[in-house]
């Protein structure tokens, strides 16, 4: 039984403590946050114990934390508990800034310890699907990446001004999600951001929809679309073309209910935004760390998969800026 | 290059002089209606001639006839053309009266004369898919047989006065459709109808909603419902369950377009009714005539099956009168 | 917090306790089950208490008994748990004989102790999407109703043996969503039954391929379709015309992945079965019935839809028999 | 009576011919063909009669010109005819050298004659579906634009050798439907090609797959897929993210049938190729050309729209080629 620590009581730290709870080989037993009343509330919630994020990893007892604070504090975090001999499921991103993340990545890799980055979409089983049938080969090799992905509502100013922008903040995912399907990084990127959708977005400094080409060594193409704000809820789609045909994962939809009148077919929305799309995903996402720990098999998504991420954003934000493709060097993504 | 004349220029002559122009090996020579003027307008606008049906019928250089006049009518003229030497392309239903059509049938029977009843819906694309891929054995054994079929309004309560009723006039289509794709007639139909949509079609006598369950002998099941009214559109639907899986033809949409608002995702609705549903289909039924006539091969609709389809909607509407099943003997369909 | 027991550790009692757990406001404290063994493993895993029924029952602290046991011991458990002041929660079907759960909807009426009969698929969101629109008033009058209800494989022979029949095992749950959706109980039910799938079925004198017609009063009909046998996983669709318009809830499938080659564009199947498919009315079941105990309202299904829907199978399974229509009457369904 | 000349009897031609005569207003009277037996074949099979391009210039009584030759004649035959007095329907695109284009446009504009481009896609009824409830307001205002445009497989390499590449070839027809639906042109066009399907291709010059990202001076993006090979058929997609919505054109299926097995559910691939797709928008193009000439309306796509999507696909061939993106000036379009 892996004894886990939660550090950071929040919302996402919140949904991952009900993930965890799914789980049957492992226990959450302490929780930290700078406000101790969140810490003390999710505790009592989920049978575990309030403690200091010090406290816990000094405490030998505690085999892995989760780091679901502020991504300020991230890179620290990490290089704390690794250093203390605990595992990590950290969340994304590493780090807003990719020198500080590869550093964290040179020190968390002499622990030797595993590092996990929560990039929950690879666990998504519609993306999984997808992934799986493109690896097993039944549409040949990759050619053209599309990823969709809208958020239904943007977010408040506040929220934008510390997110480390739109490429960091929400593509990042998108960025994961293109490496893990194509096996790689890739060579260049190619970025515009517009602010079409609140004008407090751009005077924030920030973009709110956005398109990147992803360009690979071989020539494949990756092409990302984002945008803050989709009325009818969560858009999050990916669609490969291969040698040998197209594989496409839809949206996940309310309900399967279709009502045909005079005013044409309607079905339901797609699920509002990512609680409801991928809580599914937290959980599979929890079950395969603790599966790799158990098994002491490598991490199914790594601290260098979280810094390729990353570099990606950099090289985007860049393009994003300039309007000329960015070529995306080793040394960007920790040789 | 075959010569075809018309008899009855009403909106069901019209759609064929329409899908006969798009064939190539034959040519509509001559067009005959009770109102003349009907008949020379419609002969004006497809090169063809206005002329008396018993002029057409005695002129040897005509070599085919479809019918497409009133019901009673139909076996009269079935009976006259082949007996002046003429194929015959008859609308359907052959007759009003299964008496009368059993003795249409054995007397055009004795001319030699190839008769095909214009049971259109067997050569929709669709259902001409679903058909192949059953016969080809894609879902093994046939076992279980769902026909919808519902129109986007009722007629008016004068045309089902003189409609032989929902199961002669409308749901004959279906009985052939059940018929052709099991490949024989069943041994036993019962029937339910109701009056919800329209008071006055209870009122002259007839039902505007039915259910009818066909049993064939080897226990083989096809339910077909009817409605005379969908509001949104032309539902036309089968669904055959087999020992290996299902085959669903589903309905055609007005268009492909989906629109995502916060009110759902809404499609375009089914095509409004039969002629933009089944445009294609006559086409390809005229096609499959000449082709039929030109090559000396078997009608791929034949008089027999017409009569089995009104044997069919006798049962029907005897069983719906009483509650009771009601058995197809042998001689109800010509033996 | 209300204390459960739960009678019967089988397969679908823990279904129910792992439908509990997910809830907040109910404990489930005791297990009880002839199998001594399976009860204490299943109480060990979710943190009750291996009991004997006759204690349970006799146990004031247990406000509610889950009764998941063997079909025969319903009637029984049901009347001695209300007579013992408790709440009952009893999976389908009532009984195997409307004359003895007649019997025990009068005993356990004097009780006046709430009783909720496990019809599940009320709780499904798909379908209770579909009843809250048609409630709401979305396509108007219900007119004609359509349940597919198909199994991904036959039971064992000696499953069918003691089931009851198709019509009181499984068709008893779509008598129930018919008489949920349309509000009320059918005059009038003809069915049809054959043995297509397994010959073992037919030589147990049940049938394995069902169509049965319900008519209301007021001339509304439902056409309920059964097959012990779908080859391609768990088809579950309701569809319902009204004077409107028409509601139809489709099949969830496994995920949302299509792929598209040069042999066509495939999706995922149907989730393959019950636990797949109603997980999550299983939960939405158990928070309604709990919901119902503590804010004293009536049960979201009652002990007479339970007796009803057996009406329904009973009628079906003599005029399978004979091939006529049977009448509903007052005194079948407890007056 | 419009009386109508085609120039050009190759497989495009052949296809306007086909869709005249689906129309009533016009006639096609003559044809020419620089392979003059092509012309009298076609000729015949459409009561039309073969004649020599000079001829047809010179006939004062010939209304129109559909000009169907290749490419390299389009400028010459547009400033002929126009300056002969006759209107024209030209083939995309108008030219390979957006130079020669403009010259043209400057030309013909002079002769006051009108003068049609063939993008025939603005004609589909999908993509016309998408439009008119775009500008019916039904999104809001339009943000993100997504075009996919597969063709089913490469063309020989003789073909792309002539082509113009495939940005000025392929791509023209979405750089066209950008800014039809947008309704102006870009601000700027950044390019990317890889050569991954046909490595002759790459011999030749050209590639085969590319992604083109279009900015619009208030923010909109566009962003255009190519490729020259999906395995699965043709496949034409239009999608549009606006302020309230999402509008989606989906792919056209060869039917409606959906096969359900253990394998999965099977529908049917894309219509395979333009003519399958686009017949019925070919009909509606050249009925749309007769109508605004009887009406002496503005041309539904003006010579001015062909220059504008060649300046797109012209900065797009150089984008592609250095990496940068490409400004589109005024001077490029026409002014």
């Amino acid at each position: 039984m892996l004894k886990i620590a939660l550090l950071g009581a929040g919302r996402i730290g919140q949904v991952h403590a009900k993930a965890m709870v799914a789980g049957e080989d492992c226990r959450l037993v302490a929780i930290a946050d700078t406000n101790a009343e969140a810490a003390r509330n999710l505790a009592a919630l989920v049978g575990a114990e309030q403690r200091a994020v010090d406290e816990i990893i000094e405490d030998d007892g505690i085999d892995a934390v989760l780091i679901a604070t502020s991504t300020d504090t991230h890179s620290d975090l990490i290089e704390r508990a690794t250093a203390a001999g605990k595992a990590v499921l950290c969340e994304k991103p590493v780090d807003l800034s990719l020198e500080r993340a590869l550093k964290t990545l040179a020190n968390a890799g002499k622990t030797g310890k595993p590092v996990m980055i929560g990039f929950n979409r690879r666990f998504d089983p519609n993306f999984a699907a997808l992934k799986s049938a493109f690896d097993g080969g039944e549409i040949g090799r990759g050619e053209l990446l599309s990823i969709t992905s809208f958020d239904p509502a943007p977010p408040p100013v506040s929220y934008i001004e510390v997110s480390g922008g739109l490429f960091r903040d929400m593509m990042i995912h998108d960025f994961d999600m293109a490496c893990w399907i194509f096996g790689s990084v890739p060579a260049q990127v190619t970025a515009h951001g517009s602010c079409l959708v609140d004008a407090g977005i751009g005077a924030a400094g920030d973009v709110d929809t956005a398109v990147v080409t992803m360009i690979w060594e071989d020539g494949r193409i990756a092409v990302v679309k984002n945008s803050r704000r989709a009325g009818y809820g969560y858009d999050q789609r990916v669609e490969l073309l291969g040698s040998g045909g197209l594989l496409a994962a839809k949206n996940v939809l309310e309900n399967t209910v279709e009502k045909s009148t005079a005013e044409g077919v309607v079905s339901a929305k797609p699920v509002h935004f990512f609680l409801e799309r991928y809580m599914r995903a937290y959980e599979a996402e929890w079950s395969a760390f603790v599966e790799a720990l158990k098994s002491n098999a490598p991490m199914p998504v790594t601290l260098r998969d979280g810094v390729a991420a990353l570099a990606c954003a950099e090289a985007a934000t860049l393009s994003a800026r300039t309007g000329a493709p960015v070529t995306i060097t080793p040394d960007m993504t920790g040789g």
